[in-house]
C-alpha cells in the first residue's frame, strides 16, 4: 500500500502515519517529491491490514492506494500455466476445447428435459443445464421443481452422455445436490453469499461462480478466493453481463473481462451469453465474440418451446438455432486456435 | 403490459400475438397507430405472466412494456397513509420522529462496545447498531465475535436504554440472533438472497432491509415483498449507496432514492450514510442531506478509536464528531417538520 | 406514447389527460384494466410531443412511455437493405469486407507518420487514422500539429494508397479539413456537440460518429438523424467503450452494441477496441470479439514507438502487433462469413 | 506517480522503467517489497507526463498509479479560504449566503418570461435562468428563439433586479451572449467541449460550468481548469445528476459531490436538482438536500404553465411551488448556519 499525503500535510503528521505503520508491523518508506509527499508500506504482514486501511481518513492523508491484489490462490502467479478442470465422462475446460453447457432456465417436466437433452447432446453440447432452484426477483415467480428436477435432469443427462450443471442457491441445498450434479452453479446474486461459497469450499466437486451483476473483476475472484481458501480449488469464472446504464438489453455484456481474468487469475472462464443479452436475437452474436475473446466455454439458455418457457422464454434458443450456433462458435474457435468436438 | 409491434409487423404476427395473450387468459387491445400497433393486455391474473413476457422476442414484437409494479403489499397504495413501526421501548419509525442508530462497524470488545454504547445513547441515538456476524469480501478479514458478540451489544444497549440492531448472514443464524436485538439487519449483499428473505418473513421482529449497491428500487422493493409475503410485515428499508462510475468515494448515495421510495411505499426508510460514502468527513454533510429529504431514520458508524478499528475504521466518527452531528440533524430535522428527541 | 396512469388515479383525472392530448393534435384510447386505466396516444404530428412528454407530471399520471424511436432517418426501417458506403478509392463500408482504419493517436512528425503508414498499408488498413487537434482532457496536454498534421497525413496516405480519417473538433475546423481527409470523425465528447452535427450535416464527406462515453444507444442514433437531417446521410457508426463502475480498463467495451445497432440502423457499424480498452494486450481480443459480433470494420492505434508516443502510448500496438492482429481477424472474419481484402 | 510492477518483473524489467524515469527528466524511488517492487516517480516536470503514463503498459509493470490531482489552478490548496464571486447588482456567491436561480427551462414569449421573473424574483431568487441556444438531443425538438430570447431576458430581469444566466453552446455565441447574460452557462453535454471553454478562458464573466452526465469530480474540475487557464478564473461548478443504472428518475443527483467538491476545490458549488431529478415532485426534497450538504446555491426550473412549456414541462415547478420551496430552503440554510437573504 501507499499513502498519499496532501500536499500541504506537516511534518507531523508524516510522523504520526509512519509511527502508525511501524506500530503494524510494517516498515515505511517516505518519498518526499516537489509537491507532496508520498509513503509506501512494505511487509507481509496481513494481521493489520484494516488499520492500515483505516489511516486514509487520518488528518494529512488524501487516500490509501492498494498496490497487491487480495486474492492469492485465485492469482495467475500462482499456477502461471493456468488450471484445466476434469469435469467428468472426458471433459475437461481450461484447455484446447471450447466446452458447452446447454438446456433450458428450468426444468419443467421429464418430457421437456428429456427432449432438449437429447437435441443439445446431439448438436454438440456436453452438459445439460437447468434449474431446480430458482432465484425469482419477485415472490409470485415460479420458483422451480426441486430435487425431482434434479432427477428429471440427471436421468436426460445420462441418456444423452451428458455431465449437469445447476445452480444451488443455500448451504442447505449442496447435500440433496451432489448425487445429481456434475458441476455446482453459484448465481450472480449470490456472488457475495459468503455461507454459499464457504460450503462449496469443503466438496469436491467443480463450482461455475457467475460474477455478480455489479461486481468487479477483483471482488469476482476474491468470491473464488472464498472457496479455494476452503480447499476445493475446481472453480470455473463466468461472465454473464453487468449492470450499467444501457438497458436496451437486460445487461451489458463485459466481453473484456474474458481476457483480463485470463490475464490475472489461472482459473477457466465461461460466457453466458442469454443472461448476457436477454434477448434470443442476441445470443448467437454475443457467443461468437466471447469464444474470438478467449472464452473456455459457453453457457446457454435453450428451450424446445420458448414462447411457452415458465421462465426465461424470452432469452432462450429454438433448438434449431442452437445447432445452428453450435456451427458458428465452431469456425470461430478454429480461427482462434480451440476447437469443439 | 403493453406489446409494441415493430412497425413493419405483419398482420398474422400481430394475430399471433393476440392469440397467445387470449390463450393465457388475459384481453388483448389491438390500438393501430400511423407508425406502429401497439397491443394492451388487460387482466388479473398471474399464472402466465412469464409465457406473456416471452413474448417480447416473438417475430413483430419490439418489446414488452410493463405497466403496473411487481411489488403489492409493500406498495403506497396498500397504506397510503404510511407505516409506523413500533421498535419497542417506546421508540417507533416512520412518524414524526427521526431515529437514529449509531455504533462500531462490529462489536470487537465488552470494554469497546460499553464505551461507544454510553457515548452514543448520551448523544441521542436510540439503537446500537453492530456487527457479530460479519460480510467480508476478502476471507482472510476479521469475520466478527460471532454470538459472543451478541450478547456483549446486548448489555450495552440495555444499560444505556438503547435498542439493538445487526445483521444476519444466513437463515442458520435467525434462531441464535432473535433473543438479542430488535432489528434484523440484512445488508446489502444479501438483498437477493431469497433463502433468507423467506425466513426473516416468518418471524415477528422488525427487518432492517439495505439496498444491494446495484439494486433498482422496484428491485429493493420487490425483496422487501419477499419478507412480507411470508407474513412479516415489519420491514424498514435502507439507502446505503449505489455503486456507479464515480470512485472518489467508495459509493454514490442516492439521496433521491428517499423520496422516490417514500413515493412508491407506505415503509419507512433510513439512511447509512458511513457506507454511502466510505470516508469520516463526508458522513455528517449527507447524513443532513439524508435527512432533508425525508429520511425516517439514520444508521451512523461510531468507533471509540477509529484508527485502531478492526474494520470500517476509516468511515467510522469519533464519538465527538457523533454528537456534533447530533446536534446538526437536530436543525435539520425542525427545518422539514420532523424532530429528534 | 402511452400515459400509464396511477391506480388510484379519479376519472376527473383521466379525462383532463384525454383533454389534454386532443388538445395537442392526437387521438386517445383509453383501456380500462382491473388494476389501472392507460391512455394510448395516437397520431403523427409531431409538433406538441413535449407538451405530451410533460403530463408526465400530471396528477394522476404515473409515467408516460415512449413507444416509438425518435429517430428516423436512422432507422433500419428507412433502408432495410443496410447502407453501404464508397469512401472512395474502391473502398466500401456496410458490405461484405470488414475494412481496417489504423495509425498513431497524434500525428507526431512527417517521419513517424510515413513509417507507420508504410506499415499498416502493407499489412492490410484501407485508411489511416490520426489526430491533427486532438482533444485533451488536461489543458496541459499535447494538443496537436494542426494543419500541419493534416497535410503530413494526407502525403503518408497517398503514398501508401490509403484513406485518411482524422477527428473534426469544432464547426471552424470543417473548412481546412475538408481537402486532406477522407473521412470526418467526431469523438465521443462531441458527440452530442449540436453546432458541429449540424456542420457536418451539410457537406458531402463520410462521417465516423463515436458514440459517447455514457451515451445509450438511441441518443447514438439521434446524433446520427442530427447529421443525416442535413442532407450529409453517409455516417458510419461507432462502438468505442462505454463508462460503468469496471475500472480495470479504462472503458467497458459494449460489444452487443454492434448487433443492436445492426438491428436498429442501416447504418455501416465499426469498433474501436484500443479507446475501448486502453490497454494494449486487451486490443487484439477486443478486436476479434467485435468483427465476430459483426462489426463492418475496426479503428486500431498502431506507433511506431509507442513508449514513446506523445499521447495514448498506453494502447497503441507495436506495428508486428498489429500485423499479427490481422492474421488473426482475417480468420475471424472467414468464420462469419465476411473477408478483410 | 507510482510505477506498481508484478510480482513477478525481473531485474531488467525494472532497470528499464528506472532508465526511462531519468530519461523523461524525473527521478525514480525503487522500493522493493516481499512480494513486489514498486518505483515512485518524483519531479515536477510535466514535459514527459504522457510518456510515463504510456510505462503503464511496458514489460513487468502491472499499472501506473497517478498521486496528484491533474488540475491546479482549481484546487483547494490554491486558495484554501475558498473563492466569493461578486455577481453583480450586489450578489455573491461562494459566501455566506445561499443564491437560488430560477426560471424557464426556455425563454418562450415575452408574456411567459416576465410573468415568470416578476413571480421568482418575489419569492426570493436573485438569478432569472432560461435558455435563448438549446442543446437537444433530437434535431426534431424546440431549439430556442437565439438573440431575441436572450433581449426578452434581459428585459424581465432588469424590470425585476434580477441577474440573468444562460446558456451557452458554442464559441460563435459568446459575442452575442455577452450584452444580456451576467453568468454564461456550459451545459452537461458541452463540459468538454474545449473550444468553448478555451473562449470562455478569454472572457471576463463568470460561467456556471455544469458537470458532464458522466463526468467524474476529477473531470469536471480539469473542465474549470481549462477556463481558468485561460485567466477567467470566475467559474462555479454545478452538480446536475450523473448516469447511472437507476432509472426511475432521469439521473441520479450525486449530492456527496457537493462536499467533495467542496475539499477538492476553491470554486462554489451549486445543484441543479431539475435536471438532477426530472421530475417536479422530486426538485423540492433534493433541493433541501443539496442546501443541507453545504450547496452555495441552486438553479431551478419554474415555468407559468408547466404543461404547456414547450420544453421540460415535466420537471419546471409552478410558481407557486417555487415560493414554497424557498420557505422550506430558508429554513435548511438557518440549519448549516448559512442564509437566503
Amino acid at each position: 500500500m501507499i499513502v498519499n499525503m496532501f500536499g500541504d500535510a506537516s511534518e507531523e503528521q508524516i510522523n504520526h502515519i509512519v509511527a502508525r505503520i511501524k506500530e503494524c508491523g510494517y516498515q515505511a518508506h517516505v518519498i518526499r517529491g516537489e509537491e507532496r509527499t508520498v509513503i509506501g508500506i512494505v511487509g507481509k504482514s496481513d494481521r493489520h491490514r484494516s488499520e492500515l486501511e483505516a489511516l486514509s481518513s487520518a488528518p494529512g492523508v488524501e487516500e490509501i492506494v492498494k498496490i497487491s491484489h487480495p486474492f492469492k490462490l485465485a492469482a495467475r502467479s500462482c499456477r502461471p500455466e493456468g488450471t484445466v478442470l476434469d469435469l467428468g465422462k472426458g471433459v475437461t475446460i481450461g484447455g484446447r476445447e471450447v466446452v458447452v453447457a446447454a438446456g433450458p432456465c428450468a426444468v419443467e417436466s421429464a418430457e421437456q428435459i428429456a427432449d432438449i437433452a437429447a437435441k443439445v447432446a446431439k448438436a454438440g453440447a456436453k452438459l445439460l443445464r437447468g434449474g431446480a432452484f430458482k432465484p425469482r426477483s419477485s415472490p409470485y415467480s415460479f420458483q422451480g421443481l426441486g430435487e425431482e428436477g434434479l432427477k428429471l435432469m440427471r436421468d436426460a443427462a445420462d441418456k444423452n452422455g451428458l455431465l449437469v450443471v445447476s445452480e444451488v442457491m443455500d448451504p442447505s441445498q449442496i447435500e440433496i445436490m451432489m448425487p445429481y450434479v456434475d458441476v455446482m452453479q453459484v448465481g450472480a446474486r449470490n456472488m457475495q453469499n459468503y455461507h454459499l461459497l464457504r460450503g462449496l469450499g469443503e466438496i469436491d466437486k467443480p463450482v461455475l461462480l457467475k460474477r455478480g451483476m455489479s461486481a468487479t473483476i477483483e471482488e469476482l475472484l476474491l468470491s473464488a478466493e472464498y472457496i479455494m481458501s476452503g480447499g476445493n480449488y475446481k472453480v470455473i469464472l463466468c461472465e454473464r453481463g453487468i449492470r450499467t446504464f444501457e438497458t436496451y438489453l437486460r445487461n451489458t455484456m463485459d466481453i473484456a473481462a474474458i481476457p483480463v481474468i485470463k490475464s490475472l487469475s489461472h482459473l477457466p472462464v465461461v460466457a453466458d451469453p442469454s443472461h448476457g443479452t436477454g434477448r434470443r436475437d442476441k445470443v448467437a452474436p454475443m457467443a461468437r465474440a466471447a469464444v474470438a475473446a478467449g472464452a473456455d466455454g459457453l453457457i446457454i439458455e435453450v428451450h424446445p418451446d420458448p414462447e411457452r418457457a415458465l421462465s426465461d422464454g424470452v432469452q432462450s434458443l429454438y433448438p434449431d438455432q442452437f445447432t445452428q450456433l453450435m456451427k458458428e462458435i465452431r469456425l470461430i474457435a478454429q480461427a482462434v486456435d480451440r476447437e469443439i468436438a
